[in-house]
């Protein structure tokens, strides 16, 4: 904690981050403030979606031919075969937040002048989803067949690098005094991604006994963290904050990434396949570091012990029983309520450095919204 | 021919371009004008890579430790285990191109104010080569095992993309005036090199009858014309030349690399390996339809049809003859011939445009010395 006031009643919410995955099935989530929370984030989240994805089809169908289908189809508008699709393109929390940081801070007219950084922060985030799969041989994502195993690899790298040099690119060409600060930070933060990324494949490689909880912690605020963060900053650069600000923003994003990662991970264990798209188990079934199994293994635990051995082999797919262990020994090993406490103290560190750059909870609410929905999401 | 203008005295030239191969051991080249010209661009080269050197080893040097590793072998300037090398980084051709446009058009005080974005210019080349080499499976990269080979793809991946980020965030956070528009230039040339590769890629998968002269020439204008257009383009921009000088210094940059490409692919079957770094009939082994075999087997004549069949099976590495009789079909069916006269075509075009931005041919001294050097390089 890092600081001893705590706005917009956080304390409060506190036990409810992360609780999703008790409440599924009860229904809990639809009613009371939660809930009107969650439709307000929606009501954003639909909102931002509308405003950027003329930019961002526009960017994307500037491409060449080649690279073009490849984004399109990552994008979820183009089926393998080119035919019009309307999958699922991701939740678009980061361009979300571009225009929710800009309107806190600059209202209407910082807004709209932040669609194209907006647009041009999410490109960057999906370059790094294009690329990341390709290292991860991961073949699955939003439900549909990864990029490179449709196009091939070298298909999905240009594709991934087309599409950082138009995001950086569209920025230089944006004539808004922000541009050149909010371009600067976005290439800061792709760097800061792209460590990260390899921080994290190589933790994967090391025994678990090896693995500290801290590495993964710094490893997902580099992979998760920084990108949420640079949106809110970004935001703030085009409503003309001040450079405290515009860092108390970045702050603010990079907790609330954070939280959203625990959350994740959580989710990753124990979630809901049909919500999250990712199959319930699937990282334990990968042996995959997620912060819960860290903080599991780092607990010194008898379960802890248990997990060991059970990361110390593969995953048995036959044997059902296997992932069913190896979630136990994560909870018995306080893994899960670890990841639930974190994910609340780090919302409460992100509440913070918004009521700092912006002290009326009325100004901050859409950024409120999104981060409280992100962190008790279940879609 | 665009112009019946010929400065600089380009047609008693012209034989000279790419006659590199037959005068290899005559010891010619040390004589004559075209020696003068050889030294002096040699010495061009080597000021560009001292004013550029500091610049892009502080961009290095700023990444992660993981991606720093990666970045400072691939430049040469460590060796595999991280102790300080002194290796062939490359000729420094783009920076030195960025630096000689800008000195043309805007003296010493332009060039100084350019050395930032030749140093991005140069990031580009080295993060499009780090990634080409993933996608190519290439394991040598002046005379060294490429990166990939050293670090993984993963790594070498993410340093590649960390480039361009550095590369593109340099020129954001350059106050100059003309930094955000060589910003979108490049980010613009980031695009097409992706396409070229992406082509050059599909090229290659495809039968020998079904590529044609023009799609590769297509590709090779993407791949390699491209870069070199847009240093001579950067240049001009920081001299603060007009926008339709600005686009005859990219013209005379993407003609001239085209030629370079020519003498390079020329190279490529008959060249020195000990001067190139590329193994005498490499890209003969390989079957790579460079541009003097697209234009053989594009001749209609009997040695045609020979390579056509030399390239349907694998080259046969026990065989001494195999690669000499497929050089020999190259040649015989007019590929070696086309490619000189090609190249000369191209650097005809190239003085046209040259000539059209800057008339004066003492001004444009270091343009030319370094676009004639680079047709008829031996190192």
């Amino acid at each position: 904690m890092t600081s001893a006031t705590r706005p917009y009643g956080t304390r409060e919410r506190r036990r409810s981050i992360g609780s999703q995955g008790e409440s599924r099935g009860g229904g809990e989530e639809r009613t009371g403030p939660a809930a009107s929370e969650g439709q307000e984030a929606t009501a954003i989240l639909e909102r931002a979606r509308a405003a950027v994805d003329p930019e961002l089809r526009a960017a994307v169908d500037s491409l060449p031919r080649r690279m073009r289908r490849v984004a399109r189809y990552h994008f979820g508008w183009e089926h393998a075969d080119g035919t019009p699709a309307a999958e699922n393109a991701g939740k678009a929390i980061r361009p979300a937040l571009v225009l929710a940081a800009a309107t806190a801070l600059g209202g209407p007219a910082a807004r709209a002048a932040a669609v194209r950084a907006a647009a041009a922060v999410e490109l960057v985030h999906n370059f790094t989803l294009l690329h990341d799969d390709v290292m991860d041989r991961d073949t699955t994502r939003r439900h549909r067949a990864t990029a490179w195993t449709v196009f091939g690899d070298a298909d999905a790298i240009l594709a991934g690098d087309a599409l950082q040099a138009r995001a950086l690119g569209m920025l230089a060409e944006d004539p808004h005094p922000a541009a050149a600060a909010a371009a600067a930070r976005l290439a800061a933060c792709v760097v800061e991604l792209c460590e990260g990324q390899g921080t994290d494949t190589a933790l994967e490689k090391r025994a678990p006994a090896e693995v500290t909880l801290d590495e993964v912690l710094v490893m997902a605020e580099a992979k998760t963290g920084a990108l949420i963060g640079c949106a809110c900053a970004v935001g703030a650069l085009y409503a003309g904050a001040a450079p405290e600000d515009v860092d108390a923003l970045d702050a603010f994003g990079r907790e609330a990434g954070l939280a959203f990662q625990l959350i994740d991970d959580v989710i990753g264990i124990w979630g809901d396949p049909g919500h999250t798209g990712k199959p319930a188990g699937a990282d334990l079934a990968a042996r995959k570091k997620s912060l819960p199994v860290a903080a599991a293994l780092a607990s010194g635990t008898p379960a802890a012990g248990e997990l060991a051995e059970l990361y110390a082999r593969p995953h048995v797919p036959e044997d059902p029983d296997d992932l069913d262990r190896t979630a136990l020994a994560v909870e018995r090993a306080g893994g899960r309520a670890w990841a639930q406490d974190q994910a609340a103290d780090r919302m409460s560190r992100a509440m913070d450095e918004l009521a700092r750059a912006i002290p009326d909870p009325e100004s901050a609410g859409g950024l409120l919204s999104l981060a409280e929905f992100v962190t008790r999401r279940s879609t």
